[in-house]
């Protein structure tokens, strides 16, 4: 009936950072969410609440904003990683940090003046373990529907099975997306030209089903990037239904749709460079039970 | 101790109506999110169940997907009308609609493809009674923001004061607005251009007070837009924080910001037209207490 | 084309503040988001900028925390009666007070230990105008379903009607209710007994139709509840729809359903004492369009 | 360059189903959110949009609600156990399945009336991998707080360490559980005895670190409760912090608080059994970047 301390990690979560350049006239402005978590040799704070190792919190917070004062963001990436390596390499007893950054954007009005308020959010989560890292960007609620060049047949029917066959639908789906980066990468160029290269495939590519179209988004990028070593996609069927107006006298030829909340069908998957270099990780993050 | 049934109304609330024009291979998207109720001699129902004059809500969801394929969704205002209208004039019980409608944005990415995602959602309040109508149109989360240009200082000092005064400051917000409309419009053309209004004169007013950027937005929309009888906007302070860097020996000049959650200013006005038509409305909706 | 200021207020939202009270060993805990907002002669900062009237939003928060401290949180109406009486009577420009408290519970677990979680919140919104005031009372979030007793049947059928009637649905909503309070109350003996009687009116009225459970409702309160002036209850018919098993071979007698989130029904009336003190509002709030 | 399809699963989430058992004139009445998930030889769907080998996600959904009615919804862990093994044992090319159950609480009111609204969640998570299977049950946002019996001092302290040791804090957290079952388990009433020792140990346990406190609550389940192999908590630090009144005049010893929304410490830990049973999982979910 013995037991032990498992796996482990804590840090402050969700600081909410906005930076102002004002070097010129024409101000650039930053805004993210940043969170920290560390994890090494931690037991004694849970066995007996001896502190004496853990970098508080509101510590890891202020460091946050200390280093965007002293060094900028530039790159999420690389401030991501200048804060997990100070960490790490600060502290003796902290053997490994993971920094998640989610940036939000803002269009430009005027030299001073922003307007923002898309879902849409760009991420990072790097991991530093040692004198290793592991860098994985990606986005999230990038809002994308094909009102055709979309069908759904094929399929096998049993007992429970009444959904009809379809040569045309409409598709939607809000992407996350996280790659894993190799090599030397200028990492908003490289964020650009993928997301470019999801939407343009999601747009381009006739459907036979959501994982087809998530399978040749995923090779779009692998295919173009070499700085791209694994990509994984999660994609929700946001269910859009050709709603019944027959009872009214009415043909509905795919024009009047009922958007659906919940349930939705949720299709995950990845892609996989064969000669990518090893992730070799111990951990990057608490794995899911 | 006698009491008695006091203003109600009923509907069915968030249809989710997208719809898909397929004239040509280049398809149009809309996305609407419609609210319908509707009020008049409902006194049985709720005194005695007797259901002999209430319209199902259930009804009121297929009237709006079939009249989006029986004469087609142009403005929104209009469709809302149209909807208003016909609950006004179909049932002699029914004495007043009120017809509420979002419109969500997308942004074309081919002929049949679309992104979107952004918060910011077109609004608009069509209300019936009997042979009137008001028009009531908006936007809201249109979020802005300033990285100077705002200034707050010259307010009264109390025993509980201590904000400091500041020349120069972060001024964000999340703008809602209603308009009433006069006259003949041509609702997404005024849409566009008071939006564009707003925004405009968010950026280039500068502001002593997030009270007079508000009333110089509201004002500069009556200037210019004859067909406006009022408008009234909603715009909470969102605060930015200047984050204290001097224990860490760092100066902060207005670089570094905490985007605070809670709690937020919150400021509310109008703008009236001073011959504005009179809103004359016996009813808009249940007064809030 | 002149125009002017219309009607405006403004203040602190969500001012998140949690008390403990601790002169005895069994702790006793109160959490309360308070909103406050001020009118009065506000033209200036709207036209010029010159902020001398206005008490600054950052001032009220400090008001709030203040007045939690020295003079403590007992009743929530008379904690925002007595700061919405200070803001009126501290500064001559400002004629007008709005304040709104949510309380949040929490269940004791020992004695300085709590659980929480539950969505319902009691509200108060107490306006001070001058030497008068209102105080309107009520909650929200108050989730309710019955399995049975509940039919609807007997409505008009037109053309888009498609809805079958039926003697035994699932009924659930969340009420929102909002009473104004006359005469002298104990705000918090009050409070237990409206929201038992509406639970219980909810619970054990056979219904024909929402409104005529809200009806029910409003009425068991006017009925028992002398203090209370009228009562405006909102209420959404989270429908459960009967999910159609027969294509499986299986029969549904009312056993299982799909919990739809959108649309819903929404079901909005009043009741209202006849011999009520006169409201005789100038202003509750700025009245929604 | 060649790269290949990598993990990936598919399947309905978020299907809403609402119980209620009506064999007594008593009523129970169960609400659950259920997910599923398929893997197994899904490549030629992903690669050519062959779907022969695809369950749809609608007959997943289908599934579900058939499966209520016919074996009825007794122990949510065996409810999905028996929706996985279906799925796999139904299609040859359907190697492992992952259903997710939340269930959402009601009070009962009356025979057939129920009071809902706690955000509180069970949760199960059972993953069936050819003929193996493993349960993970849990609970999340079961919200607890502390007003005294919490300390942290003795953190080591940097150049961007600036807060103030404290030897009486509030402690307030929302706790996600999962903990992983082995042997022969009777799930409800392991369930409430579990969540009874996570919340008494909450209340119960001096607390000098928000991760002694995690630690104490795991070992007091893996102490009393020998069919749990491992448990993992995922407890936000909800800073609760204490307002300065010294500028009005007040002393503020711990009684008024300004609870935070962001950024907020989180503690992520697990405890395990030292001769466990092996997870052997080759696969629990798509594992986190």
């Amino acid at each position: 009936m013995s037991y032990s301390l498992g796996p482990n990690q804590y840090g402050k979560a969700e600081v909410r950072l906005v930076t102002v350049s004002r070097s010129s006239s024409v101000h650039s402005l930053r805004d993210l969410t940043v969170s920290t978590s560390l994890r090494g040799s931690l037991a004694a704070t849970h066995l007996t609440g001896d502190n004496s190792d853990v970098v508080a919190t509101d510590t890891q917070k202020n460091t946050v904003y200390a280093f965007a004062k002293d060094g900028g963001v530039d790159e999420i990436e690389d401030f991501a990683l200048r804060l997990g390596r100070h960490f790490v390499t600060s502290f003796e007893q902290i053997s490994g940090a993971r920094i998640l950054i989610d940036e939000h954007s803002w269009d430009r009005i005027s030299d001073h003046a922003f307007s923002g308020g898309s879902r849409e959010v760009r991420t990072t989560a790097v991991t530093v373990s040692g004198s290793d890292h592991w860098v994985v960007s990606g986005l999230r609620d990038l809002v994308v529907l094909k009102t055709t060049g979309s069908e759904f047949h094929g399929y096998p029917k049993d007992k429970y099975t009444t959904l009809p066959e379809t040569s045309d639908r409409i598709l939607a789906t809000a992407v996350t997306a996280r790659w894993r980066y190799q090599g030397t990468v200028s990492y908003t160029e490289s964020f650009a030209a993928i997301r470019s290269l999801l939407v343009s495939t999601f747009a381009a590519k006739h459907s036979l089903s959501l994982q087809q179209t998530l399978y040749a988004m995923g090779s779009a990028v692998l295919e173009a990037r070499p700085e791209v070593a694994e990509i994984r996609l999660s994609m929700p069927n946001k269910h859009h239904f050709v709603v019944d107006l027959s009872p009214f006298g009415l043909e509905n030829n795919n024009e009047v749709f009922y958007a659906a909340d919940r349930p939705y069908g949720l299709i995950e998957g990845s892609v996989v460079r064969d000669d990518a270099e090893d992730a070799g990780l111990a951990w990057y993050s608490l794995p899911e039970f």
